[in-house]
Formats: structure tokens, sequence, C-alpha cells
């Protein structure tokens, strides 16, 4: 369906566009996006937040992780907060979205909740965090693991391609590792976590739809995977070979065989050839695997097939197959009663629109007709599956063109933004309705 | 057969296995043997082979394209030359006898024949290369075709990884770009072209023997291939994937099944991933693949079955395919003269071989009924093949270690260098032998 929007929005959605253009200057790569944890850039586009979050009229802070949060208090100081969330890092070569839209709605609808004079019995609090796509440091969700309290301090030496460490990363940016324990936040403390985001999948286009409430996001593994042969002279004969990258091929397939079949998503997104020279037979390579479903038994027994067939296929080829899991996120379901108020805040969009078209064809009262709300499940992870340690957590999708993500050509459009931030200030709200009264103003 | 060899050829061996270690030292690497064209450790291996040469009674100079050159006279001045050769480059993560072995065993050969008193009726050249592996500029024999005057005018673009020229390169290892053609010879400068060099196959260890006769060397052709797709984030459902490495591992694997049905010899040993991130479906890879056959239409209808496959592979798919030709070397046949030369060389090591034999055992004076040398092709390419271009080349193979090349594992015994020493010595008396002379001394 095809809806108009009121003008508010419209302009609200083109500040949040022309605001995505903006942070997408902050970036260490000359052609194209990448902004890493703890970097420059980072805390370039931290300050530019704070700003924009000042100027909504939250009280902000960069947290002990180098997340940028921000605070606007409800009916009475001291209230538990509603979260609202998502990241500011990118992946290399990024589109500027993702994350990205979801820290800019939620500006907004904190903006009007402040500017609409009437306050919420809970307080609303933003957090932007700093790293959910992993791409300095290769370990995800450190950003919201940190607010989540799950840190681990296994994670101070992980170092990044330049050999710095987290350690050092942290005091660059001048932050104290022994600290970061503050920025954990108390269950007590929260209300519940709402994150809107691109759907990064094809679903809501191909359904005509604008927005979606998401029922769970999938469970990850991830795995370093390396096949060790012999390097050779390219002139070698074939009973004498035993080529890794001929190998890694054959795994490579495999897996895409046995994840199709199993109805897994696989990705191997990073492979590297030793010593990788025109002449030499490969002697080494690595490679990653991500390995994703909804339900984690499905996707730990998909892992099993594929380990047993990657260790056939090695065996067959006199190959050394190690594979280490580097990464592991178990399923998250989203809280019914945040599904719930998402939900009613599409629905209210929905009305919105509908009383729109009375004006215009001068028909009659009747409720509108609208389909309920697309429900769908997330492939991909988000700052929520962290944030579930803590709290609550709900999603609000939006609708991506051709479902492309982690590319340039990411996309969203005004129309459907400006319907963003109105299903998310109407959840906001339907949250507040049904929320005890804790005390009165 | 073990074969009992006479101690100074065990000494010239012993000498000649330390001057490989000696030379294995310049390396760019910290680990393992990399020493490309034109570079700081060309320079230094150059000066140290120079070094020998002089030594050995010869003439020395480095010729107008990088090559360390040597000439010892024969029985008059001005006659035209036997040139033995082999190269002083090496591949990444290299072995330390894959062409420096040819070369430092023809300085031996020399040496003998200079101290021998018994000049030769041609005179004997020896020529280092400075590039027969292509590892700093990708394109191979840069030495010997610029000795084979086959030096093409494109080739001063070429870059190495740090953005070089090929003719800044010249320039800063001393050479004047406008002279490369000073280092070309002449058809009748020649009397052929002789090498040594380690097998890089099983043949000659799996039948036993130290060494065999080369009928003649495969063609090779190179491609870089690259398949394209789109990049997207990892969570993308199978039906809006376009992997450009899940088809590339295709393209792999089915490389494979079609050279070993059609017996040819694949490699593909380099392969690039963009954007190479573990949560990011591959949008781009590139591969290298090399192909090779003992007859060239037989490597040609292999390609054409092996484009059409990758074609049909990269359309269902929906992936573009790029392939280009980056080197074409057509296969080189021995010259039946110098094959016959060799094997008398290595007839006579077995000859006394077996006079040795006779004088432990106290048997008869029969002849020795030691086997014919062992011809076998080389799928491996070498200089032998630019040089082709100017005069009749043949080459002695040595025996390796479980046909290890291109690799820190390159591994020759001193018996068979020793014996490779008489070989190529005796070669060079046989064709004296059989050559018309030129005048008297």
């Amino acid at each position: 369906m095809t809806t108009a929007v009121p003008s508010v929005s419209d302009a609200d959605a083109a500040v949040i566009l022309a605001r995505c253009d903006a942070l997408a200057r902050h970036s260490s790569l000359t052609e194209g996006i990448e902004r890493t944890y703890l970097s420059a850039e980072h805390a370039a586009v931290n300050y530019r937040v704070a700003g924009w979050m000042t100027a909504a009229g939250l009280t902000t802070w960069q947290d002990a992780a180098g997340n940028q949060c921000a605070r606007l208090s409800g009916r009475t100081r001291g209230l538990p907060a509603l979260l609202l969330g998502s990241h500011l890092d990118t992946v290399r070569a990024a589109g500027r979205y993702d994350g990205i839209l979801g820290v800019l709605v939620a500006i907004t609808v904190a903006g009007r909740i402040a500017a609409s004079g009437r306050p919420l019995p809970f307080a609303l609090e933003i957090a932007a965090f700093g790293d959910e796509e992993g791409t300095r440091f290769g370990t995800t969700l450190l950003g919201s693991r940190a607010v989540a309290g799950t840190w681990l301090e296994s994670w101070w030496d992980l170092r990044d391609e330049g050999g710095v460490s987290l350690r050092e990363a942290f005091l660059a940016f001048g932050l104290d590792p022994a600290k970061v324990g503050d920025a954990a936040r108390a269950p007590q403390e929260l209300v519940g976590y709402l994150e809107a985001h691109i759907e990064q999948g094809p679903v809501l286009e191909e359904e005509n739809r604008a927005l979606g409430v998401v029922t769970g996001i999938a469970g990850a593994r991830r795995f370093l995977l390396t096949v060790t042969g012999a390097a050779g002279h390219s002139g070698t004969p074939w009973s004498r070979r035993r080529d890794a990258l001929a190998g890694a091929a054959e795994c490579i397939t495999t897996i895409e065989r046995i994840a199709r079949t199993e109805g897994l998503t696989a990705t191997v997104g990073h492979l590297k050839v030793f010593p990788d020279a025109v002449n030499v037979i490969p002697g080494k390579v690595e490679f990653s695997l991500d390995l994703r479903a909804p339900d984690d038994a499905d996707r730990d027994r998909g892992w099993t097939l594929i380990e047993a067939a990657l260790t056939d296929i090695c065996a067959t080829r006199v190959l050394h197959l190690d594979s280490n899991q580097v990464h592991e996120a178990a399923a998250v379901a989203c809280a019914p009663r945040l599904r719930a108020a998402i939900a009613a805040g599409i629905r209210s969009t929905e009305a919105v629109a509908a009383r729109q078209g009375e004006v215009g064809s001068d028909s009659g009262a009747e409720e509108p007709t609208e389909p309920a709300p697309r429900e769908l499940p997330s492939i991909a992870g988000h700052d929520a599956m962290a944030i579930a340690a803590i709290t609550d957590v709900g999603m609000l999708f939006v609708r991506c063109a051709g479902g492309i993500s982690h590319h340039p050509d990411e996309s969203v459009t005004a129309a459907d933004v400006a319907l963003a931030v109105d299903a998310l200030e109407a959840a906001v709200r339907a949250l507040a309705a049904g929320y005890p009264a804790v005390s009165s103003a």
C-alpha cells in the first residue's frame, strides 16, 4: 500500500536522511564508508550525534565503552528508562542506513516527546552503540555487550589488522579499560529496549509494506576454518598435489549445498590464500563461515553436517582441516508486549493514512481495513541480541531497496522513514499508556 | 641406483650447496625466501655470484637488463658461445634451489673447463637471469626475454604491488631503460643453450634416478579471472544472493575436474575476495589460472572447455565473468643434438660409477648395463623457453625430494648435485667433441 504521510513527518524524514548523509562522510576510506570502533571517525560521529541529541532536548554522555548515550526524564526524576538504540559503526564499504537510521529515528522520536508537553511515565534513553559489526576487532556487539554487562576480559587482547589491541584502542580513545563495567546497566533501570532498523532483506519490499514487526533474531555462529595442504610449483602433477584452495573451493560449494538443503543461511565472506602467487599451489587457505538460522537447534545440526562433510573432503584430499568458532549468539525472541506495542505503532500510521484518505475521498468513518502488520524474523544480528541479556527487546523493521545491505547501494525512502518515526513514537506512547503509574507528576 | 661419486665432485657439490645456503640469506622476507627482479637482494646476489664467476676464471659483466653474465674464451677469441644459464630470482616463500642450482652448477662446470688446460672449440658463457618467476611484475622471464631480444615496450608500465613501474625499477637499479636492447644476443653469437634445473616433479625420485634429459617444456597460458556478483549482508536469503565467492568456488572445482579429465595441469594460485569481511557476501572475486600441457593444442582445447563451463556457472548464478589472458608461452622442444649431449653426459657419470664398482667388486671389464637416461617433459616453465627464440636449447633435470618446489622444503642431495656437475661438464665436452673445428689454436 502506498500511504500519504503528514508533512511534519516528511520534514523529520528529510532531516534524518540528511543526517545519514552527513555521517556517511565520516569514513576511514577515501572511497566508500568504513567507520570502526574507537577510531577517529567514531569520535567524530559521537560528537555530531551528541549535538543532535542535545538539540532534541536530551541530556547526553559518552559511556565507559564509547557508546554515545542520552536521556530524557519522565514525569519524575529517577524513573527506569525505555531504551531506544542502534549502532553508528559500519562494515567495510558499507551503506549509510544500517544501524545509523535506528539511532537517528530514536533521536527524532525523543525530540517529539520532549517537545510534546506530555512526559512519559518512564524515562526515555538512547544508546548509539560504538560497535555492532565487529569490523575492527572481529568480535561483534562490543558496544551493546558493555551496556549489557557481558563484556569478556579475554577481549582486551583482541587486535586489529594494524596490531593494536582493544586495550590500547580504549586508551587511545580516552577511555579507561578498568572502568568498562561502568557502562553496564541493571535490569531494574530499564523498562525495555526498542530498535528501529532497515530490514536487510527483501520481505517487506516484496509484500509492498513500509514497516514490519520483528518476531525474533536468528542465532549466529561464526567459524574461522583453515585448510592446510602443501605449497608447490604449479607444474606439480595431480598425484602429488595437496592444493589447499582446491580443497577450500570444494568445502565452500558443499557448505552452500548443505545450508540450502537444511534451510540455513551460510556465508563465506572472508578468504585468504597462502602464499597467493599465480605459479604456486596454495599451501594454506583460511576462510570464515557465518551460519544463521531462526532456530538454534537447526543451526547447530547444520554445523554438525557441514563439519562432517568438510572433514571428509579434506581427508580425501590429504589436507588438514582446522575449525575454530569465533562467535556464537543464541537466537533471541522479541517480547510479546514490545511486539504488540510496535504493531500498535504501525497500525496507528495506517489509521492516520486512512483518515487522510477519508478527507480526500469524503467517504464514511469506517475503521481502516489494513491487514495486520507483517511479522517477520531477523536473519541479521542486532544490538538487541546483546541487550536481551538485561531487558525485553522489540524491533521495528523498515523496508530497504532490493533487500540490499552492507553495500553502498543500501537505500530507504523518505516516506518509509517518516512512517518509521511515526510508528516508533506511537509504539512508545502505546507502552506508556499501558505502563503502571509509578508516581504522578 | 645408488652410485659412488669421485671425491672432487663431492667437494664441488658441497661448495654449491653452501652457496645455495648463502644466497638464501638474501631475502626481502624476515621469514622465508623472496628475491625479486631489480630489488636490493637482486643486486646483492649478482655481486656475490659475480665473485664466484671471477674466481672460476671467467670474465664477468651485468647486462643491460640486470642479468649477471660471464664468459670463458674458447681456443681463440671471439668464438660463438655455448650459453649455460638459469635464474637467481625466486617466488614468495621459495626454496633455495629452483634456478639457483643451475647457475651454480654452470659456474662450477666453467671453472673446471677453465682449469683443465683443454680449451673448447667455442666460448662458454653463463647467464644468471634476474627474472624468471615474474614475482614482482607479474610477467615472467623478463631476464631471459631481454637476452632473447623479445622484450616488449608495453612492459615498461607494469607495476609492482607498491606501485613502482618496471621503468622506475630499472632506473633505481642503475639501468637505462633505453639500452635494454643491448642485452639481446644474436643467434650467430650462440652455439646453443644448456640449463640444469631441479625437476620440480616426482618422476626421477619415483624411478630412483638422479638425473634426466628434458624432451621439451610445456606451454603455459595464464589468465586473470574476475567473478562479479553483488555484495550484501550475510543474512540475505538465498533467493537474493549473487555471491561471487560461491561462484568462484564452483569455478575452481570445475577447473580441477576438467583439467584432470583432459590431462592438463591447472593451478589457481592467487585469489582475492572483495570486500573480504566475515559478515558481507563477497561482491567480487579475482583469481588466477595457470594452465599447462606438453602440447599447445591440448592446452588450448582445455581452455575452451574451461571457459565454456565457467561461463555457464556464472550465467546460472547471475554473476559476471571476465577473463583476461596475462601470459602465453608456446611449448618448446629441446633440440635433439643437445638432448643427445645431455644423455651422453648422464651416461658418462654412470660409466664412472660402473668403473668404480669394478674396482670394488674386482669384476670383469664388461660395458656398463645401465638403462638409457630417463627422458621426460618439463611441466614447469624455464628460461630455456625464452632463449629458444635465438638458439637451440637443452635441459638437464636433477632429482628433488618429493617433487616439492616453490616451497621452503625444496631439497636436493649432495650426491645428485655432484652427478649433475659431472654430467653437465661431460655434456659440454660431448658437444665440443662433435663441434666443427672453427679454427685451430
